[in-house]
Order: C-alpha cells, then sequence, then structure tokens
C-alpha cells in the first residue's frame, strides 16, 4: 500500500537496471485501474480479452513496468512481462496474476495479486533487497475466460495444456472467433502455441489472489497459502423437448424440457449438501426463449467442484441420474457433454512449506501473524498458478476477504490486509530471490 | 387449395373492378410465400415486423390484391387492405388474418387465414356469386409481436387500444425504438393512431387459422367456430440474490436466484394442473449469466391462461404465493409484475350462430360435415379478431391441426383440411356478403 514512501529508490542497493521515476503507490496504482472496464450500470467491470477495456488494462500494466524499469516483453500468447534482471540466465522468480474480469465482476480478482506484485518489488527495493535471481511480474492473458467460454487461454497455450487448433476454433458470444479478435486487438493469432523454453527458465511462480471465500474470515488470519486446487468441471446439460403455444397446447400433449431444468437445479443443490460438495446452475440458454412458447431446448451447464475426486464423481453423477430420470418422465431427450475438467492441483510442497517457514518466521504477514501459523487452505477456484503448477514449481497467497464474496461487485478486501499482502508476497519474494 | 381451376374468371357474374390475369391458386400463393423468412438452420420462419422478410410478405400481398384486381391500401397503422367494391359504401365484410411469425414459427399461423382469404374470393367469384356489400382481405402488422414484445400492435393501435406514446415507447432487443424500424421499412411513426373511421365501414370480420390446439382432431372436424379467447396475461417474476463464485462459495453462504426459480417453474405447473387452466414458463434472463457465477437475477416470465377468471386468478396467485414462499426461504427479493393481461373476449354470439347455421346448411366445410354440427371452441391464443371484437362484430374460424403444436416448425394442417377451410370461408362470405 505503501511503495513509494520512506525513501526512494536506491539503484546501487542490488537493483539493477534503471529507475526512472517515482513509481505510483499502491493507492496510486489501485486509482490507476479503478475506472477501467468499469460499468456504470452494474458497477463491476468488463475486462473481457481482446476487447478495448483489456488493451487499456494491457497499457496500464506496460506504463507501471516501464515506470521501474523493467522490461515489458508481450509473449507468443499474449501473455505481459515485466522482468528485472536477465531471463536468460534462468531459475527466474516470477508473481503476478490477470487484469481481465468476468462479467460485471470485482475489483480484486486478478487485479490484487498485479497491483500487490509490483509494490512487493517496490518494497524490496527500499529495504535494499540484492536480487540474486531473475524477476519478472506476469499479467497472464484471458484469464477469466468470460468471452470466449475457456478459462486461463493464455497460460495453458503456453504450459501446452490448449492446443492452437482447439484456441483457433473458440468463439465468443457473436460469433467472432478468438483469432479476429486477436487480430482486431493487434497481435497474431498465428504465432500462440506452446512457449516451453519461456516457461524452463521459471524457477518459482508465486501468485497472490483475493481469497473467494470466507476461511480467513473465519480464521482471523489476513493471509494464508494455497494447499490444492479442488477437481473442478463444467457439464452442459441439453433438455431437449418441442416448441409449442404455451396458450392452447393441453398440459397432457407437452413435451416442456423448462420442467426436468427445474428439477436438475433442485437435484444439483441437494446432491452437493449430501455428499459436501459445490453445485451451481449458474448459465442457461433457451430456445426460442419467448414468452408464449413451450421452449424446444433448455440448454444449463453445471458447474461441480470439490476437495476430492471421489465427491465431485458422486455429486455429478447424482445430478445426472436425477436429470435422466426426471427427462425420461417429461418425454424430453437429454444430452449430458463434460465441456471441461481439471483434475485436482496439489501446489508443490516443499515451495509451500519454504513459504510458510518465511512468512512464520519473518511474521510480516500482518500485525497479528507474528510467530502464529500462517493458514494452509484448498480452493475450488480455477487459477493459471494451477496451470503452471504442471511445469513449474508454483505457490499461492491468498488475502481475506471478508464477506467471501467474489465474481462481484460486492468482491472485497480490507485496505490493512491488502498491506499485509504486499508484505507477505515481499517476503517470500526476498526469500526466494535475494541474497 | 384449388383457386384457378374449373373455369376462369368471369368478371361479369358480380365481380366488379377487373381481374387483370389468372391469379395463384392457392399452392401457387403457399409456394410464393415459402421461402420468404425461413431461416435455413432451424427450419422455421423469421418474419419479424417492418424486418426485410416483413417487407418481403407485405410485397407478396400487395402483388396477389392486384392481381385480383383489388385496391391495395396501406393504413396509417401499416396494416394492408385489398378492396373489392368501394369501403365507403360501409358495413363492409373484411376477412384475413397475419402475415408475421413468431421466432422459428410455423408456416400456417397467420399466412393460412391471408392465403384462404384470397383463395375463397377466387372461389366466390367461380360461384358466380354477386358481391352486395363491399369487400377487403387484410393483413394486419406485427400481429405476434416477436420484436417489440406486444402482440397486435396493428390492431391494437387502430382500435384504440394502445395509445401512441405507448408504442413510441417499444424497443426490439437491440434497443431499436419501433418508430426507428417503422422509418427504416419506410413508413411514417409519426401517423400512427386510432383509426375509428376506418373500422366504423367494417360491418363483419371473419378470421380464418390454423387451430393451435387439438380440439378438431379430437373431435374429428376439419373447421370449427370460436365461442371466446380465453383472459391471458404475462407476469414477470424477478428474483434478486448475490452474485458469487460459484466454485468457492459455500452453499450456506449463497443466495442464489436459480433455486426458487426452479421451485417457482414446478409450482407453476402443479398449479395449472390443479385449476385445469395452462402456466408455461418459457423465457427467462438471467445475469452474469456464466457458469462459474452464482446468478445476481434469474428473471422468468410466467405466460398463463385459463376458460374463465376465476380459473386465471386461482393459478398466478397460486404461482405467486409459492415464488414467494421460497423466494423468502432462499433469502432472495422477488418482484412480480404484471406485464400485460387481456381479459375474456366473447365473439358476437349473433354473427357465430349465423356463421354456424350457413356451414352447418351447405355442409361445404368438408367431405364430413355435411349436415352435422359444427364445433364452437374456445381458445387461449390471443388474435386481431380479439381486439377487433370490441369494435366490430367478429368471428374465427378454425382450421384443425392434427398435432395441435404451433409456433413451431412443426405446425400443420393437412391439404384437404385446407381446402375445407377455403369452402367453408367461402361459404361464409357468401352468405355475409352476396346475395
Amino acid at each position: 500500500m505503501n511503495g513509494s514512501e520512506g525513501g526512494g529508490p536506491e539503484p546501487g542497493a542490488g537493483a539493477p537496471g534503471p529507475w526512472p521515476g517515482e513509481p505510483e503507490s499502491f493507492q496510486e496504482m489501485w486509482r490507476g485501474l479503478a475506472p477501467l472496464g468499469l460499468d456504470r450500470g452494474s458497477g463491476g467491470y468488463r475486462r473481457y480479452a481482446w476487447s478495448g477495456a483489456d488493451a487499456e488494462c494491457r497499457e496500464w500494466f506496460r506504463a507501471q513496468a516501464e515506470s521501474r524499469g523493467l522490461v515489458h516483453e508481450v509473449d507468443r500468447n499474449g501473455n505481459q512481462w515485466a522482468w528485472h534482471g536477465d531471463p536468460r540466465a534462468g531459475d527466474a522468480v516470477v508473481t503476478g496474476s490477470h487484469l481481465d474480469s468476468v462479467p460485471d465482476g470485482g475489483a480484486f480478482d486478478g487485479p490484487l495479486g498485479v497491483v500487490s506484485s509490483f509494490a512487493a518489488l517496490d518494497e524490496l527495493r527500499r529495504r535494499g533487497a540484492e536480487f540474486v535471481r531473475p524477476f519478472a511480474v506476469v499479467n497472464f492473458g484471458d484469464e477469466e475466460g468470460a468471452r470466449f467460454g475457456l478459462a486461463c487461454v493464455g497460460s495453458r497455450l503456453a504450459a501446452g495444456q490448449l492446443t492452437v487448433e482447439d484456441a483457433h476454433r473458440l468463439r465468443d458470444g457473436n460469433g467472432v472467433p478468438l483469432p479476429r479478435a486477436m487480430e482486431a486487438a493487434g497481435y497474431d493469432p498465428d504465432a500462440i502455441g506452446p512457449d516451453p523454453e519461456r516457461l524452463a527458465r521459471i524457477g518459482a511462480f508465486v501468485e497472490l489472489h483475493v481469497e473467494q471465500g470466507r476461511a480467513l474470515d473465519l480464521s482471523g488470519d489476513p493471509v494464508g497459502v494455497a494447499s490444492a486446487i479442488w477437481p473442478h468441471g463444467r457439464w452442459r446439460f441439453d433438455f431437449r423437448g418441442e416448441a409449442n403455444h404455451a396458450g392452447t397446447t393441453r398440459l397432457a400433449d407437452r413435451r416442456d424440457p423448462m420442467l426436468p431444468y427445474a428439477e436438475t437445479v433442485l437435484a444439483a443443490r441437494r446432491e452437493a449438501e449430501l455428499a459436501g460438495g459445490l453445485a451451481t446452475f449458474g448459465k442457461i440458454a433457451v430456445e426460442p426463449n419467448g414468452v408464449n412458447a413451450i421452449p424446444s431446448l433448455v440448454r444449463g451447464w453445471l458447474d461441480s467442484r470439490a476437495a476430492d475426486q471421489g465427491t465431485l464423481d458422486a455429486v455429478v453423477s447424482g445430478v445426472e441420474r436425477a436429470a435422466r430420470e426426471h427427462a425420461e418422465r417429461a418425454g424430453i431427450d437429454l444430452d449430458v457433454v463434460r465441456e471441461s475438467f481439471t483434475p485436482v492441483v496439489d501446489f508443490q510442497h516443499a515451495l509451500r512449506d519454504e513459504i510458510r517457514r518465511v512468512l512464520e518466521k519473518r511474521g510480516r504477514g500482518g500485525a497479528d501473524t507474528g510467530g502464529r501459523a500462517v493458514p494452509v487452505l484448498g480452493t475450488g477456484a480455477g487459477h493459471d498458478a494451477g496451470i503452471l503448477s504442471a511445469s513449474v514449481p508454483t505457490a499461492m497467497l491468498f488475502v481475506r476477504n471478508p464477506t467471501g464474496i467474489s465474481h462481484s461487485p460486492a468482491e472485497h478486501a480490507a485496505e490493512d490486509d491488502c498491506v499485509a499482502g504486499v508484505r507477505a508476497l515481499a517476503d517470500v519474494l526476498e526469500g526466494l530471490a535475494c541474497s
């Protein structure tokens, strides 16, 4: 929160490269991002991949990098990097997150990690820390998947977890293919693809993120460390009936797919409660979607997650069984398609334990964490860190979210907790990258 | 089906005005309309008010009128008329329907009435019938309300049942106001408004329509007469919860509006079964409608209809009660807004009885109706005839629909039944308009 106070830049003190001006403080960076992609009507952010708002966020990132004398580059997949030291030396320490948003998202999911990364670098320079490994701040492109329906496109491509062919087939809600959207934003869609050489230069990646639940609020800690990302996936349920006139078709003659859809929504909640997992129907598409028309198609998407694979399987198979029973009873055809699936991600134990040791020893995680054990949390949300963890030692820090609300304009983190997050990240980076 | 066979035009025989050429037969007219506004993907029609497909249908109507020597005119509200005889003489007999469609609608709803009207005129000319009253075929504009959300705009405006101010406020799904859409189609939106003088010249209006249920199929009759249009309305249910991350928010911390929506869909079916009415949730809008987002808003539209007001009240109040109970239990705010309502329309008994007498006497309703009683049916669907019935003696004929399917590409009437419909309409018009 405090990037430029308490002493100016000391370019000689272990901070190679120029530091052209006074960098913006945490608050100034936050204020600079605040208007970008803000929808005045909803109060939420609409920072979709390759949109105008996305370009503004990218320009903001470039300016922050350059004001700190970092070397700015954009990789073949559109991810932005800001380097301190020579990446070719290898074993680099990288931190960062993303700047894009879900539809009408909050201010913290993604940007808190990027802003905290720059602020942590400023803190290290203030401390006079000597970097002994190359260091970078990264902004991964299209993390939320709000526009093209697939999350973490930038990191997936780099890690070879999304093929170029599949990426080229992605289309947004208006039918615009990803390659056309990239071109319109000034990027080359034919350049995208796996980037193993770049990933091989990274010795550790740490992502700071606002918590998307209430575990830290309930435990009373400002900062925690990630243990694992829950296995999670998306399943599309297509209920197909028969379009007909809502005002003239006898109930007995109807094949209305809205009825088994409604039963399935309720079954999903029951199955999740029963098994101790999560299940949500948050997206729906109806055809013809007319007030006086019985639908021909109700398409609902199930998002389900759980702490372990067995629980997730129990939830999803229970929902599917209920859907099939109700569809059959109503004379409705049902197709269930698994659109995406990510198995459990267990973050590297060695890095996680090192981070806990650093935080517990330095006690800089916040006023009340000195000496206390730092909580280790699982999370149901996917992250670029989860994608990278297959290629690179990866860890995550979470900052307390007092309501747990996420993907909403009400998403929040208190200023003191943001300060604690920056300090904790600086401690971790100092432990990893500095002598 | 058979408009121009069995003898050519006989302009001298009671058919005032020129008959410039051989008019198209029923089949030829049907073939001419078939490609207009057809969506190849869905196999359904998209003939929306003031669109390009609408303009093509209007041009088709003008050509049909002129090929029969009828005087074509468009009234101030965009309804098309094709006159035989001088309308200023008053006490005119008018028949017709509409050419626009619901999204992905069928071929018969509307066009069957317009095509049958022209074919019935051809049949009367073949019979050598002498017209003693002015006669017209009409195509009412924007009957389905598919684009601007309000049905029967053309007839409502003419009958003074929709104010100019309210009409000017209508917007389509892309935000285009009705006046701009009319201008783009070459019409003057400032000319619209009540047309009492025009309606006062009409002595009787008869609309032929494909049945939108299975009553005639079940009774084994090709043609029936309408008794009444059921009272019907649209209610919007806004369930407001709290957007949140579907992967990280504990079930206990959620305020998910999809759950009470689902309960309400199921309650609507139960209440309709219980009371003997109809209730449908066929349209939904969800915000933010993301796979991994608990919705902040689920907006569902209830369409409900019943044979009488008491039954309709019982259904709607039962659905609303269930919605409020489930919303409260889930911590969801609920607003219920009645967006439109049409009370019961009882068609004029004198005209209806006269039509039944004509049909039963002549026995021309179809091969098997000679001498049999013609069924009299209520309907849950709104029609221009229902709007006009407040100003003009009005009746409706229904043609059998073997499956009852309507507002769908599967909507159908057999060729023999279409022939029976044309003959029945010709009989009725002959009885009303000819000496």
